[in-house]
């Protein structure tokens, strides 16, 4: 199943640029994973903040919530949730034209 | 270049469901040639709400504006748009692993 | 999988009262058989207003949004879904003390 | 009488995970006891997030303030209170089926 | 236990001058009525506002759904519930001065 | 005059238990005394938060100010004030029945 | 005492021109009579809004709220009520100054 | 051209008494000049509140926000300015009674 | 002086597409004649909404409310005013490099 | 493309008058190298706030995120983006008048 989710990202205002760049580094590792995964579907950046937009697909929402719960980053992230399903466009556009194109 | 736009749609109180359906009818119609010239890439239907959130991509902010200004359903929109790019983390992705796998 | 919904309820002002009562008894019915069918698990009346929280459980998110959608009172629903899951607490009841009593 | 709780949790930022795991422990070693003496009747991890939605059930509205008051975590908690009844589609159930069964 | 509400009003715009007037005036009867029970304990309007501040009593929260649902303007009306305790100070005045003087 | 507050307490978090213990002592002591004062008329706790609903009648709009300027916990508070007056249904039971029943 | 009043106005949308002007008419008359009582002692218009901020001067509560209750305009207007005393940097320039200019 | 200004106050958590009692000195002192400059023209105090509701009048909007920025508390203000006019009920007054009294 | 306004239009539901279409019209036109004015500098439209982002430029406050009041739809209008000043990084700008260029 | 944005800054409490001296030495100084390569376009100070609208021009939505990124304030700043396009009443101006006054 697929969720939309929010993720807002602030971190302590005390911490060195190091730390910062260290947490982000083990952050996009532990990410790039999850992509591989296939667990983390899409990640966009929001232009002109610390934030994304994601898809995620899990196979229960346990799953989703075992993996956000794993992440660097998780104490500092504000999240919001969001259960997502197919369209009837997106139906439509496959009865009519078959498999939609790669993002 | 790429928007995450959360569009909520409300009809006016007063339709038959007739008027509704054919609105309906018109508006998937047009959505799913949106999806075919690959400007309206993807859309989820938010469970449980009259409510999507759909990736959108055109050459300019302007195509974007005009494109929504021609749904049948436009009048009854209420919609933000997102400007949203290339998050670091697909980046590394695909450095590390290739390109990312269709949704 | 479960969800926690809020759903409030408000019907066209013009409605008389005879509209209002036929479909009360209608959405009652309708629920009732999703109570039967252990989708709606529990719903609760939130004092002073035409509202519920309710425990819904489905196999995916999909099911859940077909069945709102077949409710009665559905156009005239403002539906937040929140997916819940089991909680560390629980768990930590049940390997003490065994299963949870009936609510 | 029955209460739908939602209850969110931020420990401080400056703590050590020794800390926050130590307070952990002890939150659900106090809220598995009430769950024993069934004040807590059920409580539900929200996906994404340190909050639940919970049940209480308590003689009366002083008891539920004192057992919250008691909670190792009470400090950090924003705690909204809703009460909550017999739902009429339960009462239509029961008559019809008998007793709910448990979730 | 008592309960204190915030109660709004909104009568339909195209409502005649006769029509409020009558409804305030069964809503009026009935709220003394509930006062003389004991149900309705104090309300407060608030300057300015067709809103009240009110503090309601009841042996269980069923009896306040049930007695604000019959009231002639229940349709008309948004309610905020918000149950509400003896305050710890009340208490020590009542230690050292004995009863509080009626309001 | 009469006004209905809502005060929410916050203390700094880095505070020590005696230090909120003390503070919370001299509160007491200091609000007991508006109550014989007949300034502070009734305050409520609301369940589950450090806040309360309370009932407040001083001579002048100053007084009020003066006199909640003065609490030991004024630094920490959030204080909403609204005017109160004479509900119309008090009114009525009086012309009724006589005086209101003490709180 | 007096009272800083924030007061929005929206007419129904269906009423004419004429109607819109009629209740204007009659709606000025009764404040600058406001004015005359020194009830009303100033009132701005919101650049931009058919709203403004308006500062009120009664010896009660009560009085404040049947003056609001008997504007033409009452029946449409969202009020939000402040009340206002003396401010120490005022009373500063008098001591200093002697009285404030008028506004 | 005149502004109506809602001015609230926030001072650093850990201030001693000493710090707060000091820059108020100063706020004030500052504040009382630019009354003596007609610059501030009102200010009253919301009760409850460390904040203000004033009026304030200059040649410019750069002339107000360089005073703003001059006074010793600016740091610490969070600041609504809202552009206000003559309303047409002063207008109507004036014409109908002449001058309005000094408020 | 400046103002940047944040306007957004909802024209009632029940007109016709014959009416939009000629209160657009007339709208037009008479912004058109301000913009020659050099009243409404510059006006930006939104993406995906009926509303714009303008910078207005007036002698007075004054003069900017009556011509927004001269608007066709103005009725159908709710506007955010905000004052802006020169900015600094202008200032600095202009004394290293000249005039600004023409946007 | 253009860009509306509003930008909110809040440096840290803790900060000497000396380090907010020297931040906002090095943001000015960058801002104007943004605005003397145009991407930067023109920007505007809210009064009496730490906060400005600006408008910025771009080739695409990842420029305009690095270019924010690359700020001195950055962390500091909350920012909203609203991407905007040539409105239709800039059109009908140059379609009459010719090329639009530099503001």
């Amino acid at each position: 199943m697929r969720f939309l989710l929010n993720i807002q990202v602030r971190m302590p205002g005390e911490w060195t640029q190091e730390q910062r760049t260290e947490l982000a580094r083990r952050e996009t590792e532990a990410a790039v994973e999850l992509m591989h995964r296939k667990v983390l579907r899409r990640t966009f950046r929001v232009v002109g903040q610390v934030a994304n937009f994601s898809i995620w697909e899990t196979a229960t929402p346990e799953e989703l919530h075992a993996v956000l719960q794993s992440l660097p980053m998780y104490p500092f992230m504000t999240i919001t949730v969001t259960p997502i399903i197919k369209h009837p466009v997106e139906q439509a556009y496959e009865e009519k034209y078959g498999s939609i194109p790669a993002l």
